[in-house]
C-alpha cells in the first residue's frame, strides 16, 4: 500500500466541484459534488440518531435499496435536519436537478448535509449550484482539495487522503474526504465522509468491509459527545481498476480492508485533532481489557470525559479524571488491577500502579502533557483485548465556537 | 410543611463544627463535622461510579449493615479515590479519632471527601482536624452554615436548607446541606448531601424514601457528565422530635417523603444552577412521554448536551441542538409528535411543531434566554409520563477552572 497525494478524485473515474452558493453564508464554497463516470455499488453507515436528518433518510434509502450511487451533492450551510416534509423535497430537488444537468437517474443520487439544524434549505440555491457544479467537474487534484474545501464548517484544516494498492497484478486506488469538528461523538461517526475507489467488489463485501472498519476508526472518536443527526459516511467503488469482481473474504479483500482501515484511521484522527477549538489530539489506548468491546467503552469514555479534556487543555497531570471517567463508563474491573501511564513524544510516565497513586515527576508529566499529541494508555489486566479512541482536549475556544454558531 | 432558617442543625440533638485542617490549602476551612446526641438510624445513595472512593466504600458498610450513625466527617481537599489501603485506613483513622473524642463507636461514624483523586490523605492533619471540631460542636445556626460553607469546593455558593412538618402531632424538623459543582452528573447523586432529621422511622422505610426521591432531584441534575467517584448522600433521623415511629407508608411517612422531595429538589437545583462556571440554571420539562424512564432520559440528555449547553450560555435559540441530544439519548420517538418551546420570566416562544421548525421571533427568543433561569418545554404527545432535570451554561469559565484544577 502506498499513501499517494490525492482525495475523492484520486480513483479512476471520479470527478469532483464545488461552488459558492450562498446556501448560509456568504463568499465561500459552501457546496460540493461528487461523480463517477460509471455507476458505483455503494456501502454507507449513518448516524444512530433517532431524530435523522432528511438526507440520511434520503441516502439511506439509496444504500439500503440496492440501486447503484453515482454522484453526492453536499451543503455545508445548513443541515436539513428537524425540517419535516419540506427537508424531504430539498433532498429531491437537488437530485432531480443532478438527473437534468447529467442525465443520471436521480434516484442514483445521494445528498448530504452539515450545518445549523432546523431551518429550512434554500432550494433555488441549490439546484443553482448542481448547475454550476455540472459544468466544472473535474479529475484533478486541486478538484479534490477544493471539494474537501468546502465540505468544512468549523473545521479549520480539510481533510484528504489516498492510497494505492495492488489486487490480482492490478493497481487499485482508494480515495477520501472528511469534515467534522463539533457535534462529533462515536455512534457511527458523527462526521460527513466520502470515500471513492475503483476497486471492483461485490456490494455486500463493500458494506461489510465499510462496517466494520467504522468500528475501529470513526466510531472512536469524540469531540463533545453530542452524537450528530447529519452524520453520513459513504463509499463507492465504481470497478474501473480492472480488477478480477471481489466476491469473497479472500486475500484481495483483506487487502482492500487494510487499505480502507488505513484511510478511515488517518481521516478520523484528523478530525479528532481539529476538533472545534482543540490544541491537540488526546489518544486512549486500552489495552489488556476482558473484551473488545470493554477495551473499546473504557479508551471513549477517557477521551470523551470533559475533565479529562479540560486536565489535558490545561497540561494538569489530573490521572484521577481518567480513572473516574474509566469508572463511570458502564465497563466492570477492578481498579486494583489498573496501570496507567502518559505517553507522548516527550516520554512516558507511569502514574497509577494496581489501586495505588505513584508518586511522580511532575515536571517530566508537564512536557509529557505540552506535546500536540498525547497519550493516555491504560493497562488493564485482565485479559488480552485493546482498542483506541480518540478525541481533542475542552478549550476556551470550544464554548467561545459553540455559545453563538448560528451566527 | 414550612421552610425555616437553618441547615443541618436545625433538627433536634443535631450540632455541627469546621476547621482549617490544611488538607490541601492553606487559610480555608476545609473539614466539618454532623453529630448526633443520639444514635440515628440512616440512609445513604452512593455513586454508581466502578471506581469508589475509599470513603463511599466505608459508608456503604455502615449503611448497608443497619449499624446506627452518629456522626459524619467531611474534608474538602482531597478525594480520597484511587488511593488503595492507604485511603481506607485513613477513613479509619479518622473514624477512630471521633471515637477517641467523643466516646461513640467508630463503626458508627461515617466519611466522606471531595477534592482532588490520586492524592493520599494526610492523616495527622484529619486526626487533629477532629480533635478541633469535636471542642466546638454546636447546634446553633452559624454552625450549620459554617459546615455548608467548609465542604465546599469550586462551589461558589454554600447550599442548606430545612423545613418543618407535622407528623402525629409532633413537629418535625429535616434540614441538610449539599456541595457540588464539577463532576456532576445524574447516577445517583454525584455530589455530598448531608441530611438531619429528629423523625422516628424505621430504618428500611427511611432508605425507601430516600432512594425514590434521589431519582427526581439528585439524580435529574447534571454539570458535566462526570459521575463522580464520590458522591454521596447521607440521611440520619435521630427520633427526638418524638412522633409516634414510622413503620409504614402511612400518611405520615408520605408528609416525609414530600419533605424530603421539597429539600432535595432545593439542593439538588442550587447546585445545577451553581455548576462550574455556570451563570445560569438550565432546565428541561419533558411532558407527555411514553414513560417515566423516558421522559427523564430525554431531559436529562438536554440539559447534559454540550452543545445545548453552550447555546444556552450564548442566548442562541438554536432549538435543533435539543432535539439532537433528545435523538442520541437513547428514548426512541418520532420527531413529527414533539412540539418545543423556550421558557423563562420573560416569556414562551415554540419554536418547534411537530417535526416542522417554526419561523419565530428571534428577539423574543434571545429575551427568554437571557434569564437566568430557563426552561425548555417539550411536549411529548406520546403518552402522560413526564420529569423535570437542571443543569448550567457551559462558559470559558467551566475550563478554566477545569483546566487546572490541582494548582
Amino acid at each position: 500500500m502506498k499513501v499517494i497525494d490525492g482525495g475523492v478524485t484520486a480513483a479512476k473515474g471520479f470527478q469532483a466541484a464545488c461552488c459558492e452558493a450562498n446556501i448560509k453564508y456568504e463568499n465561500r464554497t459552501d457546496m460540493a459534488m461528487v461523480y463517477s463516470a460509471k455507476p458505483c455499488v455503494c456501502a454507507g453507515t449513518f448516524t444512530s440518531n433517532v431524530v435523522k436528518a432528511a438526507c440520511v433518510q434520503w441516502d439511506q434509502k439509496i444504500v439500503y435499496s440496492g440501486d447503484p450511487m453515482q454522484a453526492v451533492v453536499v451543503n455545508s450551510g445548513i443541515a436539513n435536519a428537524c425540517t419535516g416534509k419540506e427537508g424531504f423535497d430539498a433532498c429531491e430537488a437537488t437530485a432531480k436537478a443532478v438527473e437534468k444537468e447529467l442525465g443520471i437517474p436521480y434516484s442514483n443520487v445521494a445528498v448530504a448535509s452539515t450545518g445549523v439544524i432546523g431551518m429550512q434549505l434554500p432550494v433555488e440555491k441549490l439546484v443553482n449550484g448542481v448547475a454550476m457544479m455540472s459544468k466544472t467537474l473535474d479529475d484533478s487534484k486541486e478538484a479534490g482539495t477544493a471539494a474537501a474545501k468546502a465540505i468544512m464548517t468549523t473545521d479549520t484544516i480539510h481533510k484528504e487522503i489516498a492510497v494505492t494498492f495492488e489486487i490480482s497484478g492490478k493497481t487499485v486506488t482508494l480515495g477520501g474526504m472528511s469534515k467534522g469538528s463539533g457535534m462529533i461523538h462515536p455512534n457511527m461517526c458523527t462526521m460527513l465522509g466520502f470515500l471513492t475507489t475503483d476497486l471492483a467488489i461485490e456490494k455486500n463485501l463493500l458494506q461489510e468491509a465499510l462496517s466494520d472498519v467504522i468500528k475501529d476508526t470513526f466510531n472512536m472518536i469524540t469531540v463533545d459527545g453530542d452524537t450528530s443527526t447529519n452524520d453520513t459516511v459513504l463509499l463507492m467503488a465504481n470497478g474501473l481498476a480492472g480488477n478480477e469482481t471481489i466476491t469473497a473474504k479472500n486475500e484481495d479483500y483483506q487487502i482492500f480492508a487494510e487499505a480502507l482501515r488505513f484511510i478511515c484511521e488517518f481521516l478520523a484522527k484528523k478530525m479528532a485533532g481539529d476538533g472545534e477549538g482543540a490544541t491537540k489530539l488526546f489518544e486512549a489506548k486500552v489495552v489488556n481489557a476482558k473484551s473488545k468491546e470493554d477495551a473499546r467503552t473504557l479508551s471513549r469514555a477517557i477521551v470523551g470525559s470533559n475533565l479529562s479534556k479540560a486536565a489535558i487543555y490545561g497540561c494538569d497531570a489530573n490521572f484521577g479524571r481518567f480513572l473516574c471517567a474509566m469508572g463511570y463508563s458502564g465497563a466492570q474491573f477492578d481498579q486494583n488491577d489498573v496501570e496507567l501511564f502518559f505517553e507522548s513524544k516527550a516520554g512516558r510516565l507511569q502514574v497509577f500502579d494496581k489501586g495505588t497513586p505513584i508518586v511522580f515527576d511532575e515536571e517530566l508529566a508537564v512536557k509529557i502533557l505540552e506535546a500536540s499529541e498525547v497519550t493516555i494508555y491504560v493497562d488493564m489486566h485482565e485479559g488480552e483485548a485493546q482498542a483506541t479512541a480518540w478525541g481533542c482536549d475542552l478549550t476556551y475556544d470550544y464554548v467561545k465556537i459553540n455559545a453563538d454558531y448560528r451566527s
